[in-house]
């Protein structure tokens, strides 16, 4: 399974590997965010549940082997090469940082330690894995830190990079701190809440917005949420004021919330309607969601879609999957790339998270704190059950709020400390006086 | 298949019409541009093929329906209702823009007409499949129109916002202007030309620049491109040049391009390699792309990944599923949206082209040019098979070339003009006057 879905060029060093003998040599491959996403001043990891049922499926089928089989490419592999792929499964371990862990410029998210083809060919699956989750985690957490307690909604689905991302991202976004999504599969695959009650589609369907409104009620009763806007927002509110009966409340989907949501609170409370409450929806972001808020509009509830579902204005992140020791017959070789702007560091390491700041050691070395990277898969085998999504949003929200209070804000704040430990740079020293030519 | 992947509001309207007895009402939504991506003067249309797939596969488990009976919002809905998502099936029309037509803002891409609940059940997935390609597409043309003709190969899956939505943005990349990708996956099911040889791993688990290039070549033969920029470019191109052997060439995946490429240049020549040609890669977009080649520099390909697979200057685009009609019992009624910013207009319509201008018309109406929305599915029934992915990339050239030189330039250009026909506009006007209340 999802054999293929990888960059063909992991394949053919495979077929090289396979060829020049290098199948019992042991890699380690480190996931390190090189860089920040832009404007973030911390990266929400997720998407490690994906990573893990990857690995735990990775295979060929016999057709794709056929394909690979006839590529120019493969000209030269020798038929044992494509015997190795039809038996091909992940045999190696995997130490990974827990969702819902904020991560910082330089740090590993991920440790790969398998025979070298084994570790090579997830390169591509692990880092969008990771990166696209982790990316709507962040934006996410920015949302509802923004939102000061109101509950902030995913509803971006139709906005998200295929509808596929969409759910995966629905997930993400309520691990950063989102109260629900508006994805109906991501509730049915990961039991995360769904709201949405209906669309202008449901009010323009119907002669009159009030006949709208009144049968809406009768189906959703007390869950009703009524979509003022298509026609004249005042007049929808006093439309959905008028009906008596259950209702949450109303949603405005455009205009100026700011103004509007006073108007629409005032004619809700003018007809005695204190109970309904004010969902706003449509561009909306961290800013502007900070923005109204601090200006105390009436507002109980935030639909985000656009930005959060695609993280708009931080699209991608800088992360890469580097070789960083190798071990033949016993002995450890540890591997660097000094090329300009983009180096990696040598070595399997661990991540020590202290009170103030990040320690990168060298794996096996002792430290404070907490160390990070722990083993998720070894041999090939799950260690024990990942934990529940309930228990990573969890871990989100209380890791958020030990971070600096300026570290929660949406300005760039002081960088968390990430130091390197006295023997990682030793090594580091020693791995480039001793670098390949 | 997929009943689910879609915004719960959805599925409580269609509860609702279902309750309200709408089952019969015929209705007609469009997916419109409301507006064009931000830097694009086009929005080549792409992800029908996705669209047609989703429609003719759609349908609700058992699992799934159980699902949605417990959930609150569904406590007033009818057991005939799950009894109905139980036999659902899309039974209606899809009339669609063909996939590598240039659209802009304002336009429909796709005309969904049927029972209001299919119609309605759709919208989530359609944006997101057709937003989603469209936008890879549109970025992939402006990639290669500013490579002048040298081929881009689109290398972004592990940038991607997810595996498969790499893996889509390939086929979408593709059909838009490159050359090929380094997605696998893509290669397998779509037959796009795979690219890819080795990446700096495979450099570094050898104990000398040299032997991995050696061994390389053993594998690849003619297919090699050697990466040269693992610890030192200049050193890394000399290492390459000195080998002899069948190799396509060497790529740079660091640095300054416009210079190290001439350094590389002249290193092979000086060696002879004449032959041998230069990719680059790593953070590039069409502007770097214009800059590369307004230079001069001597490079033969360009490989694009993070900015081309998430869109990253314009990740996301303004469209929209409105309904424009419902039919009860052979009467129609026109229905639009006038909230402030964000209308849509009424009635079903069709789309010209023009030799320099599109007219939006009522469906029904004669006009010049040709007719974009044609139909793909009528009564739930595939009418033809799609066009090739080969055929929809020879219509995207083809289209793109018909446009205003200036629209295929990197900056904005005067906008395509969209005139309404003076039938579409007197149903504007009607329907204004009519509107509900």
């Amino acid at each position: 399974m999802n054999g293929l879905l990888t960059d063909l060029y992991e394949l053919t060093m495979a077929a090289g590997y396979f060829d020049t003998g290098k199948t019992s040599e042991l890699a380690t491959f480190e996931l390190t965010l090189r860089r920040l996403p832009a404007n973030r001043n911390f990266a929400l990891m997720a998407g490690l549940s994906q990573v893990v049922e990857y690995l735990l499926n990775l295979s060929f089928t016999p057709e794709e082997i056929s394909y690979l089989r006839d590529l120019p490419q493969f000209a030269g592999a020798s038929p044992a090469f494509f015997d190795y792929l039809s038996r091909f499964r992940f045999t190696g371990d995997l130490f990974a940082v827990p969702e819902g862990t904020p991560l910082f410029a330089g740090e590993p998210a991920l440790t790969l330690r398998a025979p070298l083809i084994e570790a090579q060919i997830p390169e591509t699956y692990l880092l969008s894995a990771i990166t696209f989750q982790t990316l709507i985690a962040s934006k996410a957490a920015r949302c509802a830190a923004a939102a000061e307690g109101r509950p902030v909604v995913e509803f971006g689905t139709r906005r998200a990079h295929t509808p596929e991302a969409g759910t995966l991202g629905a997930r993400a976004a309520y691990l950063g701190g989102c109260a629900g999504t508006s994805n109906t599969l991501a509730g049915y695959r990961y039991g995360i809440p769904v709201m949405g009650t209906a669309a202008h589609a449901w009010v323009m369907s119907f002669a009159s917005e009030t006949e709208a409104f009144r049968k809406l009620q009768r189906v959703l009763g007390s869950a009703t949420v009524h979509l003022i806007d298509t026609y004249d927002t005042l007049q929808g509110a006093r439309n959905a004021a008028a009906l008596g009966g259950p209702m949450w409340g109303v949603r405005i989907d455009s205009g100026d919330f700011n103004t509007l949501s006073r108007q629409v609170r005032a004619i809700l409370d003018e007809a005695g309607r204190q109970d309904a409450r004010i969902m706003v929806s449509g561009d909306l972001d961290e800013y502007s969601i900070r923005h109204l808020v601090s200006a105390g509009a009436p507002i109980d509830s935030f639909g985000v879609g656009t930005q959060l579902a695609t993280s708009a204005d931080a699209p991608h992140m800088g992360a890469v999957y580097k070789l960083v020791e190798v071990e033949i017959c016993g002995i450890k070789r540890f591997t660097a790339k000094y090329s300009e702007r983009k180096p990696s560091l040598p070595g399997s390491k661990q991540l020590f998270r202290e009170a103030a700041r990040d320690v990168l050691s060298r794996s096996g070395e002792c430290g404070k704190g907490e160390a990070l990277l722990r083993p998720v898969i070894l041999g090939g085998q799950l260690v024990e059950p990942l934990p529940t999504l309930e228990n990573s949003r969890a871990r989100a929200a209380r890791s958020l709020l030990a971070l600096p209070p300026a570290m929660r804000q949406l300005e760039i704040a002081d960088p968390w400390p990430v130091i390197h430990s006295r023997e990682l740079r030793e090594l580091i020293g020693q791995t480039r006086n001793n670098l390949p030519v």
